[in-house]
Order: C-alpha cells, then sequence, then structure tokens
C-alpha cells in the first residue's frame, strides 16, 4: 500500500463542514468534580470557549484543584459551603488508605465495604451542602435562572447537578469515567453488561474470565449493585423532596440525555453500549512540547543517595515528558488521566495503583500487554527495578503501548471533538431524545421480560395440566368401558 | 442562540486531519449482492474509487442491477454460474408474491415460513452456484491471490464472500441492512437484543409495545432463529467442507472485522450495539439536482383518464425529486433506500410496503410520525387519496419528517465517510481486532452464565440440605436425650 493524500480530500471535507457542522454559539453550565476529575472537564471548558461559548461552573467554595485563571474567560459562580478544604484532603486521604488496607478481594470485601459506607456517609454530608448551597439558595438560583443556559455538563461524582438541571428547566448531560459494578450506567443508563465477558468495575477482571472468575464477576454485580444502592436510599428521599414528587436518584440520573464515558476502545474490553453513550477517552491529550533534559518531580527532601543522572523538579508537565522521544517507560499509580497520556504518546507502563479505578485500569494496561504491575504494599526497590527493566528490554511492552497509540489516534473524529459536539448537539437540538433507549419506560421485570416469561410458563403448565387431564380422563373412561363389556 | 462559524475552526478541522487521516491507496474486494442492495453498495466503491483505492467487484456472470459503466474505472471479475437472469427476476418476483399472500403475522406465521423455506431452497441452489464459481475456479481464485487485496467487503445476503476473504488470506468486513428476528447479528455478531424494547425486525412492533405484543416479541426471535438456523445446516457442511475443519456458516460470519448497518437512529429505535457495528443509513444520499417541472415515472400504458398536471417518464432519480422544493409527500413501497431519500430531505410518506424489511420500515416511520402506511392488498384509490390528504395536510408529519433530517444532517461524520473511514481502517490495520468482543470465544451456555448460574444454584442446594441434615441431627439427639432423660 502506498501512502498518499487524495486532491480531493480537503474539497470533501470543507464541504462536509458546511453541510453539518454549523456551530451555535450557547450558555453551558458546568457542575464539576473536584481533583483530578476536574482536569478533564477544565480542557472540554477550554474548548468550549474556544468555540465562542460562554461556560459557567458552578463550583464550592472550599476547592482544591478547581479554580478560575486569571486570563480565563470562564464564569464561576461560588456556592456556599460551611466544610474546609482539609476535610475534603482528609476525605481524599481516607479514601486511599481504605484501598491500602482493604484493596477488595473475595477475603476483604466485607471489611472494604464497610469502611467504604463510613466513607460514604461523610461524602454525602458534603455532597449534601453543595446541594443545598444551590437549591436552597434562592439568589443564586435566580441568577442561573437569568443565566440563560442551553445545557448542564455534570460529573455525576458529584452528585445534584442534575437537579440543577431540572430546577432550570435545561438539558443535561454526564462526563463519567465509571461507577462501582457499572451500577450507574447499568441501572440509571440503561447499558446492558453481561457478566460473562463484561468484568465489573473494581473487580480487576477482564474480558477473558476462567469460570471461577466469571463465577465471581457474576456475584460481583449484584453484590455491588445491593451495596450502592443501599447507600442511595437519602438521595432518593432528598431528589423526591426537591422534585416534590416520589422520585430516586437513579431516575432522576437516567434523564440524562448523552453519557460521555471517558474511556475508549483502546482501554476498554469491547462490550454492548448505547446511542446515547459516547466514549470520549484521552480528550485530554495533546502534542507533546519539548523539554530541555532528563526530569525527576519529586517535592520532598532531596535524597543523599541521588544519582548524578536525576534532576528533582516540584511541577513538570506530565504529557511533555510522556511525549518526549526519550521517554521509555511511565511509573504510575494508574489515575485514568495518566494511563491515557501514555497511550497517547505510546509509553509502556509500570502500574503501582493506590485506589478507585487504579487498580482496574491497570488490570486493562496489563491485559493488552502494556504495562506490568507493582504492589504498593509489598514492593521493594527490586520489584520496582525489575518491573522497569521488563517493560523497557521486552520489546512486546512498547509495541503493545504503540498499538493501543495507533488506535487512539486513528479515529473518525478526535475525543474532544466528539466530546464537544454531543454538547453542541444537545444545545442545537434542546436534548438527544432520539438516542434514548426505551428501556427506562420498562420496570426492571418488564425489561428482564419476566412477567413474559412467567405468562409463557403459566401456559405451558395450564396446556400440560389440561393434556394430562383429558388423557387420565380418556383412560378411565376407557377402563371403565372395558370393566362393563368384561361384565357383559 | 446566535449563529456563527468560530474563527479556529477551519485550523483545527485541518490539523486533525494531518494527524490522524493519513489515507492509504490499497486493492478492495467487493462481494455485493444483487437488486436495491447494489445501489447501496456503488456509493462505496465509487467513494473509494474518488480516494484513489483500486476496487475490484466479483459478481456472477448473470445480474440484473449489478453492472460495470463504461467509464468506471472499477475492476469486474465475472463467475461463470448456470442460472439465468429470468431465475433471479423469479425469485424476487416469488419472493414478493409471498409476502403478499402470507405477510407474517401470529395466524399467517406457519404458511409464511413454510413458503419461506421453499424459496430458501431455490436460493440455496442460486448462491451455491456463485460460491463454487469462485472457490472451485482455481484460474479465478489464482487472479485474486496476485490481486494483492487489503480488504473484502460483503453484503452477506449472497452468502460465501466471508469465505472467499479467508481463503484468499485477508480481513473481511460487512455492509447489511438486517437479517430476520437478527438472527444474523445476534448470534453471529454477537449483539444484544433485549426483547422487552428491541423489537425484532420482521415483527412490525416498535419499541414501546403492549404486554401482549411484548409476549409476540419474545416468542419471534428463538422461532425465526429455529427457521433460519435450520435453513443454515446444508451452509455448515458447505462452509466445513471448503474450509477442510468443522466449522458453522455463523462462526465464520462473527470473524467480520466491522458491520455496517445500513441505518441510523434517525430511522432505528434506540438499541444496544457492539463497537464493531457502525449504523451507517442513508451513506447513498446526496443534495439534490434540480428538475424541471412535475413529474411522475410510469412504464406502462399511459392511462387515458390521466390528469392534465402529471407527466410520464421512463426513469426520474428520485433523489432529486425528493429534494425538490415543491416535494409534499413520497408514496413508496418502504424501501430502505428511499426511505433514506425521505428522511435526508425531511419529506413525510405515504407506505405500501410489499415485502422483506419494507412492512418494518414503514412501521419505523409510522411510529415516528413522519408516514401514513396503506395496505397493497386491500387499497382503494380513496384510502391512497385520504393517507395522501393526511400526510400533506397535517403538519406533524412534515415536522416529524423534517425532524428527522436534522437528525440525520447533524452526526459528527457523514454516512458515507465513516462507512469508508472503517473500510480504511481495516486495510491501514488488517483488522480492527480491537474492537471485536470476548462473547465469540463462549459457547451459548457459557455466554448466557447458565453454568455460573447453576453451579450456585447447585452451592445454594447443597448449603440448604447439609443446614437442613445439620438441623434435622441436632433436632434427632435432643429428642433422643430428652427420652433418656425421661427414662432416667
Amino acid at each position: 500500500m502506498d501512502i498518499t493524500m487524495p486532491k480531493k480530500f480537503f474539497h470533501l471535507l470543507v464541504f462536509n463542514l458546511m453541510l453539518t457542522q454549523i456551530v451555535l454559539t450557547g450558555n453551558v453550565l458546568i457542575w464539576p468534580t473536584d481533583g483530578s476529575h476536574w482536569l478533564n472537564i477544565k480542557v472540554i471548558l477550554e474548548e468550549l470557549n474556544r468555540r465562542n461559548h460562554n461556560v459557567t461552573v458552578l463550583a464550592s467554595s472550599e476547592t482544591i484543584f478547581i479554580n478560575s485563571s486569571p486570563d480565563s474567560p470562564v464564569n464561576f459562580e461560588v456556592i456556599p459551603v460551611s466544610y474546609k478544604k482539609s476535610n475534603i484532603d482528609s476525605f481524599i486521604e481516607h479514601m486511599i488508605m481504605l484501598w491500602i488496607h482493604h484493596r477488595p478481594t473475595p477475603l476483604t470485601l466485607w471489611a472494604f465495604y464497610k469502611e467504604l459506607g463510613k466513607l460514604q456517609e461523610t461524602f454525602f454530608r458534603i455532597n449534601i451542602q453543595i446541594c443545598d448551597g444551590v437549591l436552597n439558595n434562592p439568589e443564586l438560583m435566580a441568577r442561573l435562572q437569568k443565566g440563560g443556559f442551553d445545557v448542564l455538563l455534570a460529573d455525576p461524582v458529584t452528585i445534584c447537578g442534575d437537579l440543577v438541571a431540572l430546577k432550570l428547566g435545561i438539558p443535561f448531560m454526564y462526563t463519567l469515567r465509571f461507577s462501582p459494578a457499572s451500577t450507574v450506567e447499568r441501572h440509571c443508563g440503561k447499558i446492558p453488561a453481561p457478566a460473562s465477558y463484561v468484568p465489573a468495575a473494581l473487580s480487576e477482571l477482564t474480558d477473558q474470565m476462567t469460570f471461577s472468575e466469571r463465577v465471581k464477576n457474576t456475584i460481583s454485580y449484584p453484590l455491588q449493585d445491593y451495596i450502592f444502592q443501599s447507600y442511595w436510599g437519602e438521595w432518593n428521599s432528598y431528589y423526591s423532596k426537591v422534585l416534590g414528587r416520589p422520585t430516586t436518584l437513579c431516575e432522576t440520573m437516567g434523564k440524562a440525555e448523552i453519557w460521555l464515558i471517558r474511556t475508549y476502545w483502546d482501554f476498554e474490553f469491547p462490550r454492548p453500549y448505547l446511542p446515547n453513550f459516547e466514549f470520549v477517552g484521552g480528550l485530554h491529550c495533546k502534542p507533546a512540547k519539548p523539554l530541555p533534559k532528563v526530569l525527576w518531580r519529586y517535592k520532598g527532601k532531596e535524597p543523599a543517595t541521588l544519582g548524578a543522572n536525576t534532576r528533582l523538579y516540584d511541577w513538570i508537565p506530565q504529557n511533555d515528558l510522556l511525549g518526549h522521544p526519550k521517554a521509555r517507560a511511565f511509573i504510575t499509580h494508574g489515575g485514568t488521566n495518566g494511563i491515557y497520556e501514555a497511550i497517547y504518546h505510546g509509553v509502556p507502563m509500570v502500574g503501582v495503583p493506590m485506589f478507585a479505578d487504579q487498580p482496574d485500569n491497570i488490570a486493562h494496561m496489563k491485559a493488552k500487554g502494556a504495562a506490568v504491575e507493582v504492589n504498593i504494599n509489598t514492593m521493594t526497590s527490586a520489584d520496582l527495578l525489575s518491573a522497569l527493566t521488563t517493560v523497557i528490554n521486552e520489546p512486546s511492552y512498547k509495541e503493545n503501548a504503540m498499538r493501543l497509540s495507533r488506535i487512539h489516534h486513528d479515529q473518525p473524529v478526535k475525543p474532544l471533538d466528539r466530546a464537544v459536539f454531543w454538547i453542541e448537539f444537545v444545545m442545537r437540538h434542546k436534548g438527544a431524545k432520539h438516542l434514548r433507549p426505551a428501556a427506562h419506560n420498562l420496570t426492571w421485570y418488564q425489561y428482564h421480560s419476566l412477567d413474559v416469561i412467567g405468562f409463557l410458563l403459566a401456559c405451558v403448565a395450564t396446556a400440560i395440566f389440561l393434556v394430562t387431564k383429558c388423557c387420565l380422563f380418556s383412560y378411565r373412561q376407557f377402563v371403565k368401558t372395558g370393566k362393563k363389556k368384561k361384565r357383559e
């Protein structure tokens, strides 16, 4: 095959553009989640800004990463809360320690969920302040109402964005990495997940499972569903109170027009999904800018044993580092953002996962042959060195990382452009109802056809009963006639 | 909202293009199906040609629509067959008459499938000649082998394209409108179809079903599966013989890299699908060229009662007619190509469906409020007039047709460009394995987790048995001790 650029390509493309991509300028309201989640949504709102949309971020008065840069045209609406930034820090620290001490395995599952339940209570107390800070704040609500917003984009890890949208009477959509066992995506978004080859989030399983792994996976789904739905009780009451009618968190979340999922098929195992799910993983990635030399980011005290070839920096741009031609491997805690930067630049990984989706993320990269895992609880410097040597010296790791990179770069439309396309689509059409599956109108037993199956079984049972009765009746008649004949 | 064109839009787009859309010129082998199916694939191969790919069509010596225009750069490889063009015509006529006399309803289903079985035998005899004409033709196979093809694109309604690709050692992909009850898509492609809201093809149901409709739909799936899989017996033997190992038609079809489905969410009810399914409905549609006046295509004898405002033409370009600003309604037999031209131009329809997917297609358009149906067996001129008056005079029909049109035109990438993108992707990467679900590696009982469920039920039964035994034993011990004590 020869690589050439067809002559008419640009003309065709510009023509497509004129026909379908007339862009509107509108008003977008953002409901973010703090921490690394913010980095992701920030890229979207910068792109929205570049496309002349007005963007307003609704964020609490106590944030860690979320902030307005002085030269940014993004508006901020501050939600007054009484908790402190240090509460968030301590919450995240507890979360990490939970995973380090009780990383969920079949043996530690009970302890893990017991501890997670306590954290869930803290999370509820923090999140409810954010909700009340908007919904019980008539001045803020009036200001938002006047803002003339066309769409609200929410990271649903911070709950209530959907409620704000419903109160403002505007469509909303989500940006989401995952929920445990996909409980939210499955129950609220109606995405199917066959337990036979779709591993439950947090299970660290892949799409190639042994029988015992399939047993574990099949149990994981209802177990995590049960646990997470039990956490939702308080939210169901809150949502019903705010909307003034009996409803649930899940029913309300199901009204999202589009779910922007922050992964893609370079990372995910192929699985069924729905037309209103768009996989936009790596939307924050971009080509690297040049770097001067070898680098090391380190904030603590300089170790006495530091080698002459290692330099310490307080902060360096990770993306530019990964895109440097000499970047041979990436030692990572396995956050989705970092993993996507490694995929984008085709760098093999040594994963030292800590919490949340990180063990799962590394399990994905291991299964695709682009990473080696090191256990944070047990690792020695020899383990780390051996893992590093493996991913650097065994060519398959680099080859697989490059293969994922090629998949990532070879999409009809780049992830960020797709994300923004669907935000603009919802603005142009005031929703995306044509992508909404009718599954949302069914009860759980209708969805699984249990009523139909019950009815059909009843029909079969009735038929068997009637046939048996008829046979017995005929037989008795026959015997009776026989006896009569004998007597005669 | 104001409509403007952001300044940096073109730059951004050209940049994307440079990064990801380096186009290869390669060799594409086409395995078409005759009749209206050809019109669809023809548009794809013209586009492939425009993008500097070399295209070769493998077609039988007896075709109806498939032909090479003198100025076309497309190569044709002719498969010698002994049947005549008239056999195909008569097969299609029989197919139409089957539907007219036995359109499948719960009452006529048995007669319908009995007659369809006979047609299936005729079809097998025709199709097997095409297969043998290639696979048992060493000169043709050697020529194809020398052709250095990068991918084979098959319309799987004509069977064997996949076999030819496997024999040539090249990846293959499908272009498909539907198979009855999605048997092929579900069993061979592994696409899920919950019976509660995904209507079985040929059922004329929608995604909003009553209880009795859901019962009908739930029965439709296994019934049509059973019937179609019984037709496949002969093919399974043929495929096993050709590949020299035990295999099935379905297993072989499951190796398709990508399934290009010729519908989109303007037409389909939202349903689950898989990453290697791409919905490219309406890829043949294009802006209309101007027309001079009112028109009527009619091949028969001119009726004496013809009005002064009606002109007869032997052939007119349907797309240009539908795109004419004065086109108020479209009387159609409901073929997918025509329906998409109506959607593209936003013209409401009067549907007079005849056979195959046509009744289903009209059911979809009715459900979306863009069509009225007239029964071909019972219709009078008054019925047709009344239907026409309805779609012209009731504004909702035009509004809904325009809504579908807006959905159709507002996609991140146009259907034809997406279809060609994925063909080129498969050429660039020698497949698209990263989109292939692991469901293909499972048996049917593993896929449905029946072995896991059986195992878990056995565990529960064993636990209940053991607990009961323990209780009984303890009770007996207790009773024994009691009696002993009494005696003492």
